[in-house]
């Protein structure tokens, strides 16, 4: 298994106190030292990190954690190999052009029979993982029923969710998926998630205990909303989602479609 | 106008020395300013490094320059603004998938009216440069005459010939492109490369005067040819292309195609 963080905000925004955290669950706090990346957007296009070294190990993880890097989107993901064999073709995050927006998808699960059950069509996987596997899939799905942008993102959101689930059937689908405008999240098992608005407090990792304030770090008009597989903080109020629940977050706030 | 470097070898190399005077005609003895990118192939699968800062300035480029980062095809460009903004939208290399392999580009010239005339299927940019639209145009006719990746490696590579010469019509069209498996330099107006090779010797870069002791990097098997603008050093046999000249660079050695 892998896990997964992502982060939304209404300004672009420093996800290196969470990562630090989930850092360490790369071969110190967890187990998942196949690999790590994260995917940083600015406008239509997405700036990938990946490497194939554990994060706690990896020279890059440690650039990363050192260098003011921001955006309203960001997608990181920390992997456990048990499709494919460790490299970086098989390094999440994945990324796809559609409409000319970088499409960035990481995921966390195992997914059964889907390379002999799903078809693909325009998209194909670099590496041999079932989570490329599965993108590819979604994107395809994507790509043909809107050959471009659809003005009602409604109609976007519900085809996304309706292919989350066709997918999940296979086993377990956890991912983040961001067109560069929105972020996708989708709760196979386990996900969660916390906003950070004003008045701002303090805040406590788990895996280091290291404390931050952020009503030191964060404008007044900033919203930053994370989310991750399991909590990263453990005094704060992280919302857990449902088996089955998709989410589509924008500017900092989550939304709940409407079934 | 921009600057172009590769590397094409047959084990994976390490392209920092060339990469430090490059990425000092990014602001220092060259006006390249506007962004930097690099690429470097593990397997299928490229990483992307791509910084809007200039390369002089960078700190990615700085993180760059001090690790060790080794790959059999390597990509460099850094960037003086025509067309487009400053963004990272814009910021060479640019990658697409087709066949499974990770496809990456990078252009040095101009290329008018190449928006209007040529009409785009599969592939969208997701910046505004003439070069990455050339770079979709070049991708779709690629896609629509092969499927899938042909037996025969010289059709291939004569369709890209055919339809680098064809968009080199609308301007300057000198650009590298690999498929993970080979590297493709086209001509337009200067590119120049040399093949380092066994027995090795010392090489001055241009533009610090740093020298470097290839018999004390390299290990006697190894080829490794690097393709630039502009001559890096000023001690070694560079051999320049003709215009209008396309070539295909594989496992560090240089292969000219019959007409």
């Amino acid at each position: 298994m892998c896990e997964l963080l992502g982060l939304c905000a209404n300004e672009p925004a420093d996800i290196r106190f969470s990562f630090s955290g989930l850092k360490e669950r790369g071969g110190r706090t967890g187990v998942h030292k196949d690999g790590w990346g994260v995917s940083l957007y600015e406008g239509r296009a997405s700036n990938i990190f990946r490497d194939t070294q554990s994060s706690v190990k990896s020279e890059m993880a440690h650039f990363f954690q050192n260098t003011s890097l921001k955006s309203k989107i960001i997608i990181s993901h920390i992997r456990q190999a048990n499709r494919g064999r460790v490299c970086l073709e098989n390094t999440h995050p994945f990324k796809r052009e559609l409409w000319g927006c970088d499409w960035v998808f990481a995921h966390n699960g195992q997914l059964k029979g889907i390379k002999k059950n799903k078809h693909l069509q325009f998209y194909r996987p670099v590496g041999s993982t079932d989570s490329e596997y599965a993108f590819c899939y979604l994107m395809d799905k994507i790509r043909d029923a809107f050959p471009s942008r659809p003005r009602s993102n409604k109609q976007l959101w519900q085809l996304i969710e309706a292919v989350a689930h066709e997918i999940n059937e296979h086993g377990i689908f956890s991912f983040l998926l961001s067109d560069s405008r929105y972020m996708y999240a989708f709760c196979s098992n386990r996900m969660c998630w916390v906003t950070r608005q004003y008045p701002f407090s303090k805040a406590r990792l788990v895996d280091t205990g290291k404390v931050i304030d952020f009503s030191k770090r964060l404008k007044q008009n900033e919203i930053v909303t994370v989310i991750a597989s399991k909590a990263l903080t453990d005094n704060e109020d992280w919302h857990c989602m449902e088996k089955g629940e998709f989410r589509v977050f924008s500017d900092g706030v989550s939304k709940r479609l409407a079934a």
